[in-house]
């Protein structure tokens, strides 16, 4: 049977011209960019055209050049935020963990330094918290809010906080749910260019990124979090932001709570100066690189952040933001109050030593199975379960003394959250080496 | 923003799992293909999964295990054909060239030498041209036959011919339509398994393979065609058929015409041992692949194929065979009542030398461009258009002297034609080295 040729004989490129130009390893303009992502958002371009040309870029990459480019058009392929009028404007992103209630302790000290946080937030999915929820354990608050009053409670109390809307980057959504079903997830230029389209679209001057690495994360390995956080900065520095990496260990839960009334607690201790020492470092530090991103001396930086944790202001500015976004305040000064499940369930050492291995993954999709968690998007939540790290890794333990708590409903997924735990944590004889929290900086 | 991990919890695969697997460079388990492979033909796995999974097979490649049980897939996808009360089966498969009127000498060569041809056969696209487009110059032969017809037929003559039925391989037919618009279309295991599907599910129990290579040809250096026949030998023994593949040069057009009606009228010359001498060195050669498969000595073979041209038997096969189809035989004996286009014009020698170069691809395009062939599937053709070459490649020409002759119907596609041609044709001052048309054979 005869087949057709590709015969050179056009020269204005169709879409099976893109792909294969992709599929030999050559990169692409940004007019051929624009092609196939607006096209596809616009309904144009067939999802089994762009899903072919998403695997082509998975095995042959990206240049940065081209990485730079495709972010610009998803950032410019729906609405862009206005922040214009705002000073200082800051944003944060984290590439998912357990435990990290970062969000809630670093925008408020942000505010209570000077800085404008007029940011988009997300909610949870399979084990990775996300900071909507955890919001949402303040009866009341919501993530709802018309642009005008975003727009003026940021510029008034220096933090406002709504969810995602499809109007900022839709491209990145639809190529993100193309993705996730055609096993194109996992590839740097698109896990970097997803993010920082919607950071581009945002709007802030300034973006903070803190990029996880370890068991718990999305990047398993340091050198893998480095190619992420180096294609975000330099993604930003293309289009005129300033983009600061902090690379941080995920493979054991960040603090000492994984749930979401739970970690509110524990974000509204650290507010209080009274957190656990990994995650009020981790704050400092991620305040210290968006001060120095505007023009701030790192050292006085740091003693200004710190000082926010200790003389009330960013607690004063979280409570502001709450009430301002319809929250009960009240919880803010009575965390006692907060919901949390009444069920309590221990997981013992099994011999005496100290914790070598308190795996990130495993008390995340323990939360995720009593409840506390989603595994598809829109389903609903129990904010009041979660797990307590009673003992770090490093730290000592006797055989029998509990090392884990787990926080249930009626007993809803102990089991399973049980087993999971017993599995991801492990007990040596010999003090191991201390890991530090902060890997490396990338700006 | 949270993103979901792939956590290892689940052991059945699904579809991602799939494509993830051959993204990172696995091999497919026959299961696996199936699971894909049907799933698609039936409607379950939605294109935009297979085509993400086709360029993972583009640049992974597969394995010959693999190859032979996708062939497999595709051919137990649909019906298959039985042709089991036929003696000595034989089936003919080409890679599509120009010029290549070669299935209309060799079948009824094969009918006279005792072996049984029902075979299935394709029409043109783009610069190759198809043998159903052929046989149509015979007014009244038509390529739909009921199935016992067919068999019938087959058994009395030796040789029947029919289109292409959407019964056979459908899974071949949509994965085609998929590839071509994905550029994943030349990629050695997806084009070895998409012919080989379509002969292990027409049921000959030997296959010869015309593997073309050159400038017209889709496998362009011998290295690639190698590769292609070995593909189809193996996937043959695998599925114990008798296979043999002969590779040919397709630099330069096949015989002296091209286009359908005049090939016709070259193909009845060879069937009177007239024809030229390529065209009957091929046809020759083919036929000894096809008896040495059943088993006969290849010098016998040889003797025996040579004298069908001269001895009348396999015109008189090819007379019978256009008649049980309704075609006028008349014209088998008249081949100057078949209509062709009555318009002439010459494209010269620039200068005096040797012809060194006389393009196929140009050749086939204009052709095409005259009227005698289609851009789509399902467009009508003038039979009687088409190309002459007077001067083949390593002959010599004056400068004016006509290399190459045009037949047109009223001076369409003239221009366009004349260019292509031009730009086809290189004359030398020294006589280059002769080709050799047959460049290895693979069994």
């Amino acid at each position: 049977m005869a087949r057709p040729l590709h015969c050179p004989m056009t020269s204005a490129l169709n879409i099976p011209d893109l792909i294969r130009k992709k599929r030999d390893g050559e990169a692409h303009t940004r007019a051929e960019l624009e092609q196939l992502v607006l096209g596809y958002t616009r309904g144009d371009v067939p999802d089994y055209q762009v899903s072919a040309w998403l695997m082509a870029v998975y095995l042959r990459g990206m240049t940065a050049g081209e990485t730079a480019d495709l972010t610009l058009v998803m950032a410019d392929s729906g609405d862009q935020m206005d922040l214009g009028d705002l000073p200082r404007t800051v944003d944060k992103h984290s590439t998912g963990g357990v435990g990290d209630k970062t969000s809630l302790i670093l925008t408020p000290m942000l505010a209570a330094l000077g800085l404008t946080v007029a940011k988009m937030s997300g909610r949870g999915l399979a084990h990775t918290g996300g900071t909507i929820d955890k919001l949402e354990s303040f009866s009341g608050w919501s993530p709802d809010l018309p642009e005008d009053r975003f727009l003026a409670q940021a510029s008034e109390i220096g933090l406002a906080l709504i969810g995602q809307t499809r109007d900022l980057a839709p491209a990145d959504g639809k190529l993100y749910a193309l993705r996730d079903v055609t096993a194109t997830v996992d590839c740097l230029p698109l896990i970097a260019s997803s993010i920082m389209s919607k950071k581009l679209a945002s709007g802030a001057h300034t973006v903070v990124l803190d990029v996880k690495v370890g068991a718990g994360a999305f990047m398993r390995t340091l050198e893998d979090g480095r190619g992420l956080a180096r294609a975000m900065v330099d993604i930003g520095t293309r289009a005129g932001r300033q983009v600061r990496a902090v690379l941080t260990d995920m493979d054991t839960p960040l603090g000492h709570m994984a749930g979401n009334s739970l970690e509110v607690q524990e974000a509204l201790s650290t507010l209080r100066g009274e957190g656990p020492e990994d995650l009020t470092e981790l704050c400092v530090a991620l305040a210290v690189e968006a001060l120095a991103a505007h023009g701030e001396d790192p050292a006085e930086a740091e003693a200004r952040a710190r000082a926010t944790l200790t003389d009330g202001s960013a607690l004063a500015k979280f409570r502001a933001f709450v009430k301002a976004q319809g929250g009960d305040a009240a919880l803010v000064d009575y965390p006692e109050r907060l919901d949390v499940a009444p069920g309590r369930s221990d997981v013992v050492a099994p011999a005496s030593g100290f914790v070598e291995r308190l795996d990130a993954l495993a008390v995340g999709r323990a939360v995720l199975v009593l409840g506390g968690g989603r595994e598809r998007q829109g389903e609903a939540i129990d904010h009041g379960v979660g797990v307590e790290v009673l003992k770090k890794p490093g730290e000592a333990v006797g055989a029998g003394e509990p090392v884990l708590r787990l926080y249930h409903r009626d007993g809803r997924g102990l089991e399973a959250a049980r087993a999971l735990l017993e599995e991801g944590l492990a007990v040596t004889d010999r003090a191991p080496e201390p890991q530090p929290l902060i890997l490396d900086r990338v700006n």
